[in-house]
């Protein structure tokens, strides 16, 4: 028989056990915190309609959508002279309408404009789901990963940002991380910036270049603005706000009376106060996670309000998740004036925290917890009633299921981690023989013992 | 702004938290059930190779998988030549190297081949995944559905059969579904009877043609088996052995009898009466939930050992899951000799069996459990720390986002299923007036009495 190679794609995964573990394990107190908040879940089908994905993330993202060859014969509504033409990126649009889900945020905002008149709003919702990126496979990057999202639709109240904080915090110290900080900037504080810097109409840019502040560092962030015409006196301004340092209280204060001098509005200032002063009212310690930070952008086209960033202090491998506020996103889909904010946990960095901090030491292991030695048929009678009756006491129960030699049976204990090996006692008829595989201890016990002993 | 409408493909679906409440339900018992018995838990990507998906599912199988467009310039390698001959299928082969996952069990056998060296084996996995499948879509069939399998690899001990017909009759019990029959068969009953019958070489076809017994009736199938020249005598003595009635002990003595006479081997008939004793020998009752029925067949090719199918009595809409012995699946990825069997729970039947007998009723909604109503920015800093503490104590609490009318914060929390509503009292400083939302009634607490009120 010929046979196929047995590997998978580049960049997606299998997952066994311990990994499905450690990974339901970091979402289970996620969603506990959500549904404490009040957030209900959601979820969306992996394929959408391209005209659906595309044009919102950006070219690039464009390229990244795993794109759905349509079915049956994709060439039948194309003529010769349109496949001579050898344009690769006009054929696809005729032979692929589908794609994958390539983040939560868009679903969302085409789910809410679908569905709005049975939405009771504001729509608190989570939404935990793979999605799909075909970019170049790399350490920690990958093109099936899950993401953890959680959104509030439809209510510009600054409630929503405070929400969303007390979210990210309690989760964080569930998780047991508790070095973490939550930046927080505005988006409307670097349009003020990039005015006072005399180049208003670079907003995108100017974000776009500063978000790579901490990738690349800030000596090649002034060197990028100097070549879009920043000149040497805006690169000042800019210096004097990015290298103030002090407290959230300070840097409030420094930046108003920088925008007051300026003649700037201070609303975006006086709005993250507003969140920051929320904050404290439902705990002063709360404020230890908070750090304003005026360098934090946010690639992402679609923000309009605050925003946040959540990251460790010399951990490397990026943010631990972002978001913010990005009103109106539906309008793409024909529903206006309907405000959002979200934030998105960036599970695989948590996950690999986790690891490397060993904070998944003391969860369970998925295992079975007795596993009955296999004697031969003869006393299959005896074993499988046994079986039946300690699963029915709800203690996890397996039998081996060859009859081989005792050794190799253990050895599938072992390799198991099941902690106790169970066999027929061959002196006394209805007693039974408890191995402790930890220990390697054995007991004697009756039935009745028995299952007392394992339910404990 | 131009807009696109907020449409989703045919044949996926948007799922809200009920649904997901639901399905989740179904799939914890499952999981527990499961867990129980030592099965662990396995994911694959959705993504696969289409050299692995391909050619395991039958030609039908093959168009029905999604194919994923390659990225980048997808035609660099295809000569202007090539693409005039204007053939879908070629380019098809050369434009889509990867597709999407289309059932759990040929990912199973790609994983076992790819890890066996690092498996435990008896592998006893569960696996619990959306597949996709492009085919037409019409009531209860759909383009992305859930999967629910278990299977074990590499045992060919009858207890692996028992074991999935104990997975099978607890997970049913569980569910409250009590009226449920396992059919059960083995693929070498059929290849005996069609040797009796006198077309040994018709097997598969033999096993496709009868698979359709209970979709189009008796009659048609005895005239399909007549038209690949099954003659009368062959007919008749099929209609002998289907059209037998009596208790699964008397359908085997008869097919034994029945084969002695055919000099047939009886080997096939021992093994299904050896599960019933082993199954009878767990639980005497257990015998009424299995039926064995010699016109099952499972239409897919790779079965090869006996073969089991879900069934409700007068219930519309086809199995409630199937499965069975496939040795050797492996071998297609250069892995000989793995024997395995399997099951898969037809989620979609038993989520909507579940729905027509109201079986989700007692089902505790996702919701909050009070809702904080908005006096107004005046008072955040005595609700904010209100909303923090009930939190801390495990209540599900929110507050409702804007300040405005009561009557719409009511309503809000009307439609949320929330069943306390919680307001500052205006009299006394410090006590809280928690409105019952079903039965409309008001209590004031000091704030002590409410934590321990709503605790319960």
């Amino acid at each position: 028989m010929s046979f196929q190679q047995p590997i998978i794609p580049k960049g997606v995964r299998d997952f066994d056990h311990t990994s499905i573990k450690y990974r339901n394990y970091v979402l289970q107190k996620c969603i506990s915190i959500f549904q404490q908040g009040g957030f209900l879940p959601l979820e969306t089908p992996a394929l959408e309609y391209l005209d659906i994905l595309q044009k919102k993330y950006g070219e690039e993202g464009d390229q990244l959508i795993f794109k759905i060859l349509d079915s049956g014969n994709f060439l039948s509504k194309i003529s010769s002279e349109e496949l001579q033409k050898h344009h690769y990126k006009m054929l696809m649009s005729k032979i692929s309408a589908k794609g994958l889900r390539y983040d939560l945020t868009l679903p969302l905002a085409r789910y809410v404009a679908k569905n709005h008149c049975d939405i009771t709003f504001p729509f608190k919702r989570y939404q935990i789901q793979p999605v799909w990126r075909a970019d170049r496979p790399q350490k920690g990057r990958y093109r099936e990963f899950y993401q953890c999202d959680i959104d509030i639709v439809g209510s510009t109240s600054l409630l929503c940002e405070v929400e969303i904080l007390l979210m990210i915090i309690h989760i964080f110290e569930l998780l047991q991380i508790k070095d973490f900080k939550i930046k927080i900037n505005h988006r409307k504080i670097l349009q003020n910036i990039v005015q006072i810097l005399g180049h208003a109409d670079k907003e995108q840019l100017f974000c776009a270049t500063i978000d790579k502040l901490h990738k690349v560092g800030e000596k090649k962030v002034y060197n990028i603005l100097q070549q879009y015409n920043f000149d040497e006196a805006a690169i000042q301004c800019l210096k004097d706000i990015f290298q103030f340092q002090g407290c959230n209280l300070a840097k409030i204060d420094f930046l108003t009376q920088y925008f007051i001098q300026k003649k700037q509005s201070i609303a975006s200032i006086k709005v993250i106060k507003t969140i920051v002063d929320y904050i404290a009212a439902i705990n002063k310690n709360y404020l230890s996670y908070l750090d304003i930070d005026y360098t934090l952008a946010r690639g992402l086209t679609y923000y309009t309000g605050p925003i946040m960033e959540v990251v460790i202090d010399n951990a490397s491998g990026g943010s631990l998740g972002g978001g913010g506020r990005y009103d109106n996103l539906t309008a793409h889909f024909g529903l206006d004036n309907v405000a959002g904010i979200g934030f998105s946990f960036g599970i695989e960095r948590i996950l690999n925290i986790m690891a490397e901090r060993n904070l998944f030491a003391l969860q369970k292991e998925y295992t079975t917890k007795v596993m009955i030695v296999n004697d031969g048929e003869e006393v299959y009678n005896r074993v499988l009633p046994l079986l039946y009756l300690l699963r029915s006491y709800g203690i996890s129960t397996e039998i081996y299921l060859h009859v081989s030699k005792l050794k190799k049976q253990l050895h599938y204990a072992n390799k198991k981690n099941i902690p106790y090996v169970l066999m027929l006692d061959t002196k006394v008829q209805d007693n039974y023989v408890l191995k402790d595989m930890h220990s390697g201890k054995q007991h004697v016990y009756t039935q009745e013992e028995l299952i007392n002993y394992l339910k404990n």
